[in-house]
């Protein structure tokens, strides 16, 4: 910030991506491109709105001048998601506008972007929707399921710019809950991969999805019998709970184009647990997806509002 | 403590039952009868033999007299728990003789039960095994599969009062870490039981195992979008977790001669979940059965001593 000069020190307009385990912000100048930003741990629940708006102001202060400064959110901001903010499937994402809501602070002029329900099964996307059409603005005409990888994982149908149907799985929270905290956690204490007990994991569980819970019960008396080395632990934890969403989510990859997106060490391993059903699933960084989108959203904005 | 009469006041022989969930004493005279007993939380992380020790001084100091006091336990004690300690199936747990294992306090003289271990596939048992033979004393010639629920649940076949196998499920486990920490906490924040809600899971889940992961993932779509009630989201919950062992646990039920034994209200949805299955299992208090069988293991150390 100090390098700045002192007319692009604040924003023209903020971005904010509420995501499931971080939130990011971005100071923008009217053409869209960053000026700052930052990354802040954030927790999987979603907040209540005067806590978001207080935790938001912590954050970007510095870059609110005199008068009042847009900000843009999408995502677990308690904002907008409320049932009646958020807006049903079919949509397309690109051409979904904010939503203006009230703020405590008289230096937030604050928009929403609500998240997007499915009725059946019962889903919701909280800022996935924004990933969508940012993902969709750099693969115009993209027609297939793309999968939004994090500690929920999201399977979204797409067809003619537009958000068909979606499914939720919670392999990475499941993944982070039994390494953590759990009786196969020292079974499992490595950051090491095994490609091969990775893969055979995922294929035994896609062909016995029935076996899961006493695949992972194992873990323990592997480790504690077998000397079983953690990162072949860990690669078969990982093995059997991607195999398992898989097992659960074939219609959203058989015979499907598939295209992943998320941190690239997790959309590895489901590009090579695809593999294995051979299925070649393109994979896309996923850094930019909420921002690309919230600009989307804001210029549809401007332009709405000539 | 303070209602005991001086020649009461020190235990002829200490009882150690070192759980998944808790750590239970007993102060016990020569013929078995408790004169005292104790309950602590623990952890189910298998602790050194020191710190076990360290903890086990603490809690049984009060009942120890000059000279050394014989302490026979069982579990998560570390103490005999190695690889090496573990002795295989099948095994008759009757007729297990403890181990003698060095103390660093002279007060002590300790005593181990081993745990028993499975090559194929490798699992173990750490306590569980005793609680069978405590619930073979009460229970004689049952041949069966005696389903001891708990964090970990174990499956275990007994025949001829041997144990042939058994399987763990890490069920309880997943309940209390979906529970307490992900993103469905909040949809399932409830201590009421829905019985339909909860058979309903448990037969969808049992016949297609493969959706668990969505399952599971759509409760908070479930909670958001449709309100639905935490107790029936709970039900769902821990249906779905039950529904998805008993699918992996098939060969242990079906056909089996199946006994119960836990906490009255797990065993009561275990009860109910093998019921939609046509098999109708006695329930068992489990609370005296690991105490029943350290008793047989020191009487029959003792008789082996003659």
């Amino acid at each position: 910030m100090d390098e700045m000069s002192a007319e692009s020190r604040y924003a023209d307009w903020i971005a904010v991506h509420a995501g499931q385990s971080d939130l990011r912000a971005w100071a923008l100048a009217a053409d869209g491109s960053v000026r700052a930003e930052l990354t802040l741990p954030s927790d999987s629940a979603m907040p209540e709105a005067p806590a978001f708006e207080a935790k938001l102001l912590d954050t970007i202060a510095p870059w609110l001048g005199q008068g009042s400064t847009s900000v843009l959110a999408c995502g677990l901001t308690g904002l907008a998601d409320l049932p009646e903010a958020i807006t049903p499937v079919p949509a397309k994402p690109a051409e979904r506008l904010p939503i203006r809501v009230s703020a405590n602070d008289p230096r937030l002029d604050l928009l929403a972007l609500p998240g997007l329900s499915q009725a059946n099964p019962p889903d919701l996307l909280l800022g996935e929707e924004t990933e969508v059409a940012g993902f969709l603005a750099g693969n115009p005409g993209f027609d297939g399921v793309l999968c939004l990888v994090g500690p929920r994982t999201v399977w979204v149908q797409i067809s003619a710019e537009e958000i068909v149907s979606f499914q939720t799985a919670m392999t990475g929270e499941f993944f982070d809950l039994l390494a953590g905290h759990s009786t196969i956690s020292a079974a499992v204490a490595s950051t090491g991969m095994d490609a091969e007990a990775f893969v055979d994991a995922v294929s035994d569980t896609l062909s016995r999805p029935e076996r899961l819970s006493q695949r992972l019960a194992a873990l323990r008396g592997q480790h504690v019998l077998q000397q079983l080395d953690p990162s072949v632990a860990r690669s078969r934890l990982f093995g059997a709970l991607i195999g398992a969403e898989l097992a659960a989510m074939r219609p959203y990859w058989l015979g499907q184009q598939v295209a992943l997106a998320g941190p690239s060490d997790m959309v590895d391993l489901y590009a090579r647990a695809l593999d294995t059903q051979g299925v070649s699933a393109p994979r896309h960084a996923s850094d930019g997806l909420a921002l690309a989108g919230l600009a989307r959203a804001w210029f549809a904005m401007q332009e709405h509002a000539k």
